[in-house]
């Protein structure tokens, strides 16, 4: 396994070590000391070298990368395993209020590995590929060949066979139904919040408006700009603000409750801040992942969605927010009808898609309420 | 009263001809020939020269005009007087759909004066006024300097003082509600709909977004530009599909019903046709006056909104589109309960905020059956 630290927090221990430790079986899982006689960290961040990745599209992808950072401890048996793949525009930190000891995805007893979506800015991406697959150049990338590069990290990386659950909020959500359709006898429970298995036609001109507002800016030059289309990435985050919560979140101006003072505030605060941190082509990247995601186009399903949701064996829990205006519910619970056994569950909250965002006590309760519920299941 | 015709059409009577026939009072309104020998054109259009128009921004719009059209007779007492004002974007030939002899506004029975607001490209706008007041620098309109214009189109330009009926679509809908607020007296009744009395916090994100997506193309070179900016017209346009129909209305394909054959071909077809025509000053004038939007600060009232829509005398009633993401049903049931007697109803449809566009015969009888209603209480 080709792995390499991403940074050189003096803090952060060797993850070539860790996983070593890991690999030995048997003698990590606990909190006593490490064959070497250190303890194992508690979290770490890691690099997989994935090597040419052929994609969906038939391109191959060079000298591929897939970023992660584990939680916890792995067990001797390789039990304990959860998947978190992020969401859009999200990389591993930031993804981080759902784990920790006590929480849901709770590090004193799981090994957490969140994982790098491809395209985030720290797995491959348009932003740290060199050419000639640089910029606009990256090639297309599927949620499929997410969970494929994934897999790998997985089995070949970490040696394990047993997934007890994969969780993910948004395109993650979409991440999950894959990981379940693709690796039916390997994947034990799955808990998507706020995503479809299949994006929506209108989900998509959602997307679509977006791309057309970061695009219209002429200083993207078509992707090959030298500094980020600031207009741009403004314009999108703009768009964005009036897609990610409800109406009512900004009629009862609920955004005080991240202490933002005004309207504007929040969208320079929250929105602005949210995605001119982004690359613009990257952004661009997961956008099209995400347009073009279909469950059911996964190899032996025939195009048929329902077909391949019919075929998941993982116990699921499918949550919806209740006020998402772009996974809305009525779409996520007509999916988690054709999974055999599914609970679908609605998170009662006016903070629109952004309920699964852990932004707010109430709502992240909501979720990993469900989530214990399912891993004790 | 300072009138011109607005284009050479030969078969369009003088418009000075109508009025003054109109003006002299009983002799118009029947289908029998005016005094002059001539039957009364069935419509026509027209401009209303408004002179120098206090603003409430306190700024002065020089040589201020006010266009329309007029559809049907007046009658001797001047008592079949509906008023159409447009709607966002819309000049008074792109709502028609609803007049005409057997529609809801049937011009055999009534006196239709469809009105164009202020900043759509017929009525004073950033496109026709002459500097210093041209294009970006045109002034801020609200829908109350609307409402004042056509008050004196309507008092001075046709000596009219009771109206029958003041309906309108979604921003057409806001001056619906103005007109009964600011003329309590004189307006019998008001049919809203797919539109708010005050736009609401979310509202005026969307627009928001529609506003940084335009003006994220450097072509719009902060309005000074000679050629339109065409990307940020198509950003527009792309940005606008996502809100326009309901979630549903894509993934049932319902554009289907308007010969769309694709997503894509929807996309350009309707919505890029739509917008692209229009000059990008006048949709961002326009959508300054929609964000401001609010009958609260209509003098009298100190920013009480519930106060003014209770000081309502029209019999009213008020249309929501079910599925409508920009101006939903629970907004708009909320402002007509602050109405005496007014009767809210919702639009059973998937077509969003577009139910009340006419674009489908079912929506369309749905609307036209309760303004017959109304019309006939």
């Amino acid at each position: 396994m080709n792995t390499k630290r991403r940074d050189s927090d003096p803090e952060r221990r060797d993850f070539l070590y860790a996983l070593a430790g890991a690999a030995v079986g048997g003698t990590i899982g606990s909190h006593a000391s490490s064959p070497r006689g250190k303890e194992q960290p508690q979290s770490q961040e890691g690099e997989f070298a994935l090597g040419d990745l052929q994609l969906q599209s038939g391109t191959t992808l060079r000298k591929a990368k897939l970023a992660y950072k584990t939680h916890g401890r792995l067990n001797a048996v390789k039990s304990n395993v959860i998947l978190y793949p992020t969401q859009y525009a999200a990389q591993h930190t930031d993804v981080e209020w759902i784990i920790g000891p006590g929480r849901a995805l709770d590090s004193d007893k799981y090994f957490i590995i969140v994982l790098d979506q491809l395209g985030n800015g720290v797995s491959s991406s348009p932003s740290n590929t060199p050419p000639p697959q640089d910029r606009i150049r990256f090639p297309t990338i599927t949620i499929r060949d997410d969970i494929a590069a994934q897999y790998r990290l997985v089995t070949e990386g970490f040696g394990i066979r047993r997934i007890a659950l994969v969780t993910g909020y948004s395109m993650g959500a979409q991440q999950a139904f894959q990981w379940a359709a693709s690796h039916p006898d390997m994947v034990e429970r799955i808990a998507p919040f706020c995503g479809t298995a299949k994006t929506t036609p209108h989900n998509a001109v959602f997307l679509e408006g977006l791309r057309a507002a970061l695009t219209a800016d002429a200083a993207w030059m078509k992707g090959d700009y030298r500094d980020q289309p600031v207009q741009g990435l403004r314009a999108f985050a703009r768009v964005y603000a009036g897609w990610g919560f409800s109406q009512q979140f900004y009629k009862q101006e609920v955004y005080r409750q991240m202490g933002f003072v005004s309207l504007e505030d929040c969208l320079t605060g929250f929105w602005e801040k949210r995605y001119m941190r982004r690359d613009a082509n990257n952004l661009l990247s997961m956008l099209r992942t995400w347009q073009l995601n279909d469950l059911g186009a996964t190899s032996g399903f025939g195009g048929n969605l329902d077909r391949a949701l019919s075929t998941i064996k993982a116990k699921a829990t499918v949550m919806a927010g209740q006020t998402d205006l772009y996974f809305p519910p009525v779409d996520i619970e007509a999916e988690a009808a054709r999974i055999p056994g599914a609970r679908f569950r609605v998170i009662p909250s006016l903070w629109g898609h952004m309920a699964g965002a852990g932004l707010n006590s109430t709502d992240s309760r909501f979720i990993e309420d469900e989530i214990r519920a399912l891993l004790a299941a």
